[in-house]
């Protein structure tokens, strides 16, 4: 057996993310310690409960639910809505030249909806299992939805919590966008899936999640039905992927049990990430096969969480390349002391 | 001849990126009007001169230039040197494993470097079109000397200005990296144009350049051999390319006259976005071919600006769709009435 792992001075490697072949920068040179990262202050949003327009949507004027969960006295728990400012919405078929010389657009016909749970101040970090359980059921119930609808192709799933992660309202919530097109991002994963299966006849994310679970030194938390890793080609310091354990290309289809196994590990990676950071701002969202009448039998949902780690500058952006400060292996072993 | 134009009061769009597929959103329900984007006020860095480590590198033990300009005098207009804090570095062969169960991993071999200008407050869009063109001539100068290395394949020009976009020290540079892997965002570009050659038997950013220059509704400026304008699909609110107009597949082989008129509108573009914008930050970078011994007939080099005038959140970093709230011919309008 040759020699596992990536020594931990090195100032800087490669690594290529293997379902995409895209490659990240691990620059350790520029390196801080696992508790230096969470010096970053964060802006922190004091806005009142008072005047939050997800607090007491009647109030502010929302549009109605489109789906409510109330306890048994009537009081509600989690209600999704309509965006106030949709990105994509129904019935704007006049508007759009499909061409416009060498190029082509078409109307931006679809869905943008809000996902709000009910404490202003209580984020998923900080939740019961069953209410992280309940904002599954919301995704999946809003997702099995959404897909009958025939100009929906594809819908993403995403949290956004604090400001440098671009949610502009405090009180915790979700989106979700249901659309023609399907992700370019989703299209790499899938495209990359398909060729590992081809050549290994094996699910890329299964070998994955084998791997993690296995080796260890990248796991942040699992259970019986799902793991939480830094990637080996993360992206960001400290981005955690969730994924369940059992091959399953389609977040839509999970089943009750498995629900509560998946809030269980977001929840902790959540909640490791706050404390490891200091109640930073992050990102996450759930990359699942697209709803256009194609099976995508390769592909294996899962969650990628995106602390607000660096700002992605001139390199990044230009290139695609991500440059991390700290080895995944090294910020995995931080989050795990945290829970 | 049919209609031309997408008319300006559809409240959300998808727009398709002709070289790549990629799709961008122009959501204008949310819109403002561009003299509301130079709101978002940047964090401005009020850095001392005396403490800056570019402007004096010898007492702040910055390593020796690579490069540098002098006037007559003997006065330093322009100098190169060794990043400090290098993502890329030389000779760490021995760091890395390359593979740790399914994954793969190499030394981040290349190298990294600050290309600097003389005046600590005065930004690309304040220098004259002479100093401009020294900046170029910079980039060409170290790019000819580093793609002659073997383990160079790509060299990645940029610039970040303003902290948002990045930049750590305010006082005004460029970076270069030369590294060993193609960056995927230009492999996708690569593969976008060859693809459109094969199709339509024309470069696919000549046909650009050429509509843009004919309808003029998206140029910001152009002379006999460059043309900005405010792409098609811009991924971002004002974002502008700069191109000439001659096809042309790689930077490093601009001609002194060209990089006196690629200054001249460089420089009225990056002038326009601090006009409009009030002094944003932004990122400007250069995407030319790879140098990995291989011919790109296909391709047309071009530099990208990109003001930062969002953050990029959940539903962009899962999907790659960017959600821009202005329609880039009025971006361009705007920007064109402040030359």
């Amino acid at each position: 057996m040759k020699e596992e792992g990536v020594k931990q001075n090195c100032s800087s490697e490669l690594r290529q993310d293997i379902i995409t072949g895209d490659w990240v920068v691990i620059a350790t040179g520029r390196a801080k310690r696992p508790e230096d990262f969470s010096k970053a202050e964060r802006i922190k949003d004091n806005s009142e409960i008072e005047s939050c327009i997800f607090e007491n949507p009647e109030k502010t004027g929302q549009v109605e639910d489109v789906l409510i969960y109330e306890t048994k006295e009537g009081e509600w728990t989690l209600r999704v809505f309509p965006n106030k400012y949709p990105a994509f919405t129904q019935n704007q078929n006049h508007c759009v030249s499909p061409e416009e010389g060498p190029y082509f657009a078409m109307p931006g016909i679809g869905f943008h909806e809000v996902i709000v749970t009910r404490d202003h101040y209580k984020s998923l970090a900080h939740l019961e299992n069953l209410e992280v359980a309940e904002v599954l059921d919301a995704y999946q119930e809003r997702y099995l939805d959404l897909m009958k609808n025939k100009k929906v192709n594809f819908i993403g799933i995403f949290h956004n919590y604090g400001k440098e992660a671009g949610a502009s309202i405090s009180h915790p919530h979700s989106q979700l966008m249901a659309i023609p097109v399907v992700s370019p991002y989703l299209e790499l994963e899938l495209y990359g899936a398909e060729n590992y299966f081809r050549q290994n006849r094996h699910c890329v994310y299964c070998v994955m999640a084998e791997y993690e679970h296995n080796t260890k030194k990248r796991v942040v938390f699992e259970n019986e039905n799902f793991i939480a890793f830094c990637p080996f080609a993360s992206r960001a310091a400290f981005e955690i992927w969730v994924m369940p354990k059992k091959h399953s290309p389609y977040f839509e289809r999970i089943t009750i049990e498995e629900k509560i196994k998946a809030a269980e590990v977001l929840q902790k990676s959540l909640n490791s990430i706050f404390k490891a950071l200091n109640d930073p701002a992050y990102n996450f969202y759930i990359h699942t096969s697209p709803c256009d009448g194609k099976d995508y039998p390769h592909f294996h949902w899962h969650i990628e969480i995106l602390p607000h780690t660096a700002t992605w500058a001139g390199f990044e952006l230009e290139t695609g390349i991500e440059i991390s400060t700290i080895q995944p292996e090294i910020a995995a072993e931080y989050l795990r002391k945290m829970l």
